[in-house]
């Protein structure tokens, strides 16, 4: 199929590759601006308290000291994007108190002459707190009436909903089986830590901002209303960005909005800059949730019922918690096609860390249950897993229950046999197991995610598309990149789209000031609601030039086609033109006419079709040490369309590794509130060689609503990887590991508890 | 009339006012990048001669040295973009030699560590030359075959014109007149010395060049083909600018592209900056003429003959050759409607500095001529100046026999009858002079400038206005703003066009990766060419956003306006909707749209309409040291609409003082090649101190092509002011000078050859 296309399907170098390989990419941290002060934090180190006094006279008398903002002065942001939609919702969306809610919420920033300075001053500053009692286990949010951590209570969000009838349900299951899971504080681990920003007032009240926010028009609409400024006076610009997985998914908790107040108040640029630590305590997590999963079976293995209850922890401040949730039920439960489901989910506050947006949102969480539990049906059942999948799985020309909308596309079976086939899954679920104290076993997990958010969230994608004098392009898009090469994907759309060449694309960098309305990039969205507003610009821009085409070729534009920088009568290809050099006519030649095309779109995507996935996992159980080695991965994905395999790849053998970490080692360890292991020598995320081989394989459906087909991936590929690893652990050992991570010492508990390997 | 606009007409203060005031403003000098080099240049000590060898062993063993490009090596732009029209014209854009053809022709530039150190590798560089003849001046050029300062020879430009019959013509005359007028070689004086740069090479290939060229986009594509990379290869990203009067009307003369081959060997961002007595040695200057002008006139003072001859003198390279000498015929001819003019203009090359765009191009040159031949002529035939100018000029309904377009407004009798009345001429030419060695005179002229280039060079304006959900705007534009302020003249018309408050436009700065194509500002183009392409965006986008606002007020979109951000219904505008929340609804709110409203449009001014003004000037002469003072200058313009009277006003004040310069002090001085007077201390332009009283008066005639009837102003405003002082002067003490300066030798000399006052 990819034949026909020149660019789209090609496993082009990333734009950015060269640069970012050779060491002259920039990123947050590596901007400065002339004449910038340094910022430091002052973070409380209490779970809850109040604020009673700061003072501040020895540090102020530093030399090199300049200005200090406070918590008071200033309104923080503990909501997104949804509550813009209007002016009673909009003032969710801030806080302002003199209130600390976990160790490490910001009490107040102070700028300095240097950095040594700022943190000096920092340490002189003495503030007065009134200790509030606190929440640290989730279980007690809603029990414990002596504390409130927000104002309206404990409850961050709370939603109930039925499909179906849930006691027909089970009435009409041969078989019920209730589960409880347990997921960890899993911490975005970005090359550069989270958090750095340079915000710049100039004298006439227009601030600029640089930071790598995954959402550069919505952080530019949360500062303007942070700030009381209409949006055009605040310009977000963003670097490259080092990895993002959701951590950047809006305004840093304590980061862009106390630099800007420091950078008014001081009347220079100031710089903020959270150090690994910082990164690991103040920023967002993702949601702890305990899911109790009760699941009916008919003996052939067909869901008749699903109850999910589900409790997530959202920390202290909820950004995203409303999302999340709805992400569990939306894909985790939406995957199967069961009619009677019943879900219940609320998240409440407690006095830890910041939770937010993560990579899969809710579906991991949700995912690792549904998917553990569909592991101990297939086997209680003696059913093969992957069958009770395909039997079970709500598929192409079905209707999504959530969003009301048609199935247009599924490659989940396609997933199914090329991932076992590549995995070996039958000879190895058939093999016996090796004697000694490692055991191998197989596990697998399917899993289904949403593609942007049409219809569940604003989700705007815009694009210009300026064809040069030479026929090279400029697209125009703040559609951001965080490494994981959208902007490559976006290139190679308009390239195929325009008839151009690949190399002659450039593609800006999100810069609210000249880059047009983006809904940021976050739910696997950008190739897809990225890749369609910058294809429709393109066509936009095709339609003008081959309207000059046409009217210099003497032929009318329908028989016209583009290709290799080339226009040229489809029927006839000797009638042909040179982009470039009608571009230059049009351009500088004919000084009557003296145009730039321009393309221009935008708008929001037609559906947020999903996307499947299948993840097959082999790995290997040291019975002694409680040691579990990934030895294998094989992750199928239908992408509707892959745009650049590369990438996909990319994004595969990176969501099984992110995966893996969250199965195996990646939690934050928090004691009363602490989090005691806020580095990277603690906190400890997978090495290459940590893993074992990895196999990506991608599979294409055809979603008619993307560009040249495409749909999401980014997000799934880390979905169904640790449901899977359990499974194997399962297959290997005998034990159902219901609580991530798995650590050595869990395992060797539950290993014990069971009396020793079963399988 | 300015009443029906909210704010067109209105005196705004312009949207850089603050950030420039209080010193926020980055100007090129102002930039840097980390990790960059610094450049020097090595400058021709000989006026010509051949570069044989050059030893840089010394300097390469420099610590800190980094890389040397020499002349050899790249191509110098010799062109202007009127080349840039075909492939076949393009190679005229560029030479590549190893001569250098005046003193301070840069041979090679040095990259090092940092400033000190390049320019101590410079000094350290050993060059051989072989001397060659030169030609100083322009009178031997054509006559010396010995020197060939160019391949093609030393005739850098020759154009004849004739109109109706000349011989007729002066048969037909009552009077002819016939005198030599000669011009001085005028520099441009920005706040910041022309030239600096920083040109950045990334790893992949592409050059981003941050310079302040006051043609962002032509000089991309110059770079691109220097450099043999497609043009969005190559960033150009301007910052403010210190005022640049046609000085950076291009790449400067060993600043781009040197500083880019730089950058590309040294694998480093490299930052080159003239230091001022490089500017005034080693960039453009204006166009030095001698002007022969023989004219016949009817004893009622109707012309019936006019000749000119021209020769100018093009220096060592010529890029805007070509354009001054068609100007000094389009507009400095053009402006009387004389049916027979011959016009022979001959430009030669000469080894002296370089010449290039002027406010005004070749109009001053010609209108000092002109003006001070109708001035002889007026006082010769006993008729009063003002009289005589308005028998002849070419006003409304006339057509251009240059462009052949219809004169479409005209507002020159009311710049006449109000600078008149302003100035007290009547009173003042018929009042006695005092005695004493200080005389007192009054003199005046008219001019005709062109506003832009549509039709003469390619000539494009492009503008995208994104409204914001808050219903603030982003104006997106290369339209470069040199200091006169047009940005904010198209943030006024983006607001008046769309109802917006101005307080909510913000508007780009030129940044070729992102910002449509513009021809630059150049020509008084920006508030017409640049103000129609905004208006048409804007236009563009209100009708997206009328087409929503009749959706949700059941009207159609013909009985909608806007005002203060504000939709109504104009024939009860209690049925009304703010921008602000049609735009979040729509952007945000609603969830199915997310669209932003776009408004785009790109494309060439449908004329080039000339502008008119007057210029009245009162001078004090002291016969005793010959120093001449002015003690008022009254200009008024016809400006078609004032968009921003400000603006204009500073134009004129502006206009004025340079004016008075280019007449009495600013002309630099060379002896054997070597200009003399390369600092400001020896270069002398007027302080606030030096000049008298300057009246600025604005009128409006309307022109029907413009955005609500403006048309330019900026050039024009210098370009009768050095006419007016000689003939005040005249006024004054009986003695014509016919050569700039008028410096008080010159005038005593003349003054004493006369045998004293004369008046």
């Amino acid at each position: 199929m990819s034949d026909q296309f020149s660019v789209i399907g090609k496993k082009v170098a990333r734009i950015d590759a060269v640069d970012k390989t050779t060491g002259g990419a920039k990123y947050a941290p590596d901007l400065n601006v002339r004449g910038m002060l340094h910022a430091a934090l002052l973070r409380s180190p209490h779970p809850h308290a109040r604020v009673l006094k700061i003072d501040a006279t020895r540090a102020k008398s530093l030399k090199g000291f300049r200005a200090m903002v406070t918590i008071e002065e200033l309104p923080r942001v503990v909501g997104y994007w949804f509550l813009l939609r209007s002016e009673k919702k909009e003032k969710d969306m801030f806080l302002r108190d003199n209130a600390v809610r976990f160790i490490g919420d910001p009490v107040l920033a102070v700028a300095a002459e240097d950095e040594e300075t700022a943190l000096k001053a920092v340490s002189m500053i003495e503030v007065s707190y009134e200790p509030l009692p606190s929440i640290l286990d989730p279980n007690d949010a809603l029990d414990r009436k002596d504390v409130k951590i927000h104002e309206k209570g404990n409850t961050a969000f709370h939603v109930t909903k039925h499909f179906g009838n849930i006691e027909q349900g089970f009435r009409e299951a041969d078989y019920v089986v209730e589960n409880r899971f347990v997921t960890s504080k899993q911490k975005h681990a970005s090359l550069e830590p989270i958090g750095t920003c340079i915000a710049e007032f100039d004298a006439a009240g227009k601030l600029t901002v640089h930071t790598s926010t995954q959402l550069p028009n919505w952080s530019q609409i949360y500062l303007a209303r942070a700030l009381g400024l209409p949006n055009t006076k605040v310009r977000i610009i963003k670097p490259y960005t080092g990895g993002a997985f959701g951590g950047r998914c809006g305004l840093i908790h304590g980061l862009e909005v106390m630099c800007s107040f420091l950078s008014r108040k001081a009347g220079k640029p100031v710089r903020m800059s959270f150090s690994r630590s910082e990164d690991f305590i103040g920023t967002e997590t993702r949601h702890p949730m305990t899911i109790d999963i009760k699941t009916g079976v008919t003996k052939e293995g067909i869901l008749t019922a699903n109850s999910i209850k589900i409790l997530a922890n959202a920390g202290a401040y909820s950004t995203h918690t409303v999302g999340v949730l709805a992400d569990c039920l939306s894909t985790g439960v939406g995957l199967y096609r069961c009619p009677n489901v019943f879900f219940d989910a609320a998240a409440v506050y407690t006095n830890q860390s910041l939770t937010g947006a993560f990579r899969g949102y809710g579906n991991p969480q949700l995912n690792f249950a549904q998917e553990s539990q569909m592991d101990i049906i297939a086997r209680d059942l003696g059913v093969d897993p992957v069958e009770l999948r395909l039997k079970n799985y709500r598929g192409l020309g079905e209707i999504d229950p959530i969003f009301v909308d048609e199935i247009r596309s599924d490659g989940l079976k396609e997933c199914l046999s090329k991932a076992s086939e590549a995995f070996g899954w039958k000879d190895k679920t058939s093999r016996r197991r090796a004697e000694g104290a490692k055991k191998r076993g197989v596990g697998m997990a399917i899993m289904l995610h949403g593609t942007g958010a049409a219809g569940a969230l604003p989700d705007p994608a815009s694009a210009t598309v300026m064809i040069s004098s030479d026929g090279s392009v400029h697209l125009v898009t703040a559609a951001s990149d965080e490494g994981q090469g959208n902007r490559t994907a976006l290139a190679q759309i308009t390239a195929e789209e325009l008839g151009v060449p690949f190399e002659q694309i450039s593609v800006s960098m999100p810069d609210t000031d000249v880059t047009p309305l983006d809904g940021g990039t976050h739910g696997s969205r950008q190739t897809y609601a990225g890749g369609l507003a910058v294809k429709k610009a393109a066509e936009d821009a095709k339609r003008k030039l081959l309207a000059f085409a046409s009217e210099q070729l003497g032929t009318s534009e329908g028989d016209l086609g583009t290709k290799d920088g080339i226009i040229f009568k489809v029927r006839d290809p000797s009638v042909r033109l040179k982009i470039g050099d009608l571009m230059r006519r049009i351009q500088i030649g004919d000084m009557s006419i003296c145009q730039q095309v321009i393309g221009v779109s935008s708008g929001v995507a037609p559906a947020m079709p999903g996307y499947y996935g299948a993840t097959f996992v082999e790995v290997e159980v040291d019975t002694e040490t409680g040691e579990v080695r990934v030895v294998k991965v094989v992750g199928a994905f239908d992408v509707g369309k892959a745009i650049n395999p590369s990438n996909i790849e990319g994004q595969i053998t990176g969501g099984a590794v992110m995966g893996i970490g969250w199965a195996l080692t990646e939690e934050l360890l928090l004691r009363e509130g602490k989090i005691l292991n806020d580095s990277f020598r603690d906190y400890r995320i997978l090495r290459a060689c940590d893993v074992g081989e990895i196999v990506p394989i991608i599979v294409e459906s055809n979603e008619p609503t993307g560009p040249f087909g495409a749909k999401g991936v980014g997000e799934g590929t880390m979905v169904g990887v640790a449901p899977a690893v359990a499974n194997a652990i399962y297959d290997a050992i005998g034990v159902r590991m219901k609580e991530l991570c798995i650590t050595p010492e869990k395992l060797l508990e539950a290993l014990d508890r069971i009396g020793g390997v079963k399988n």
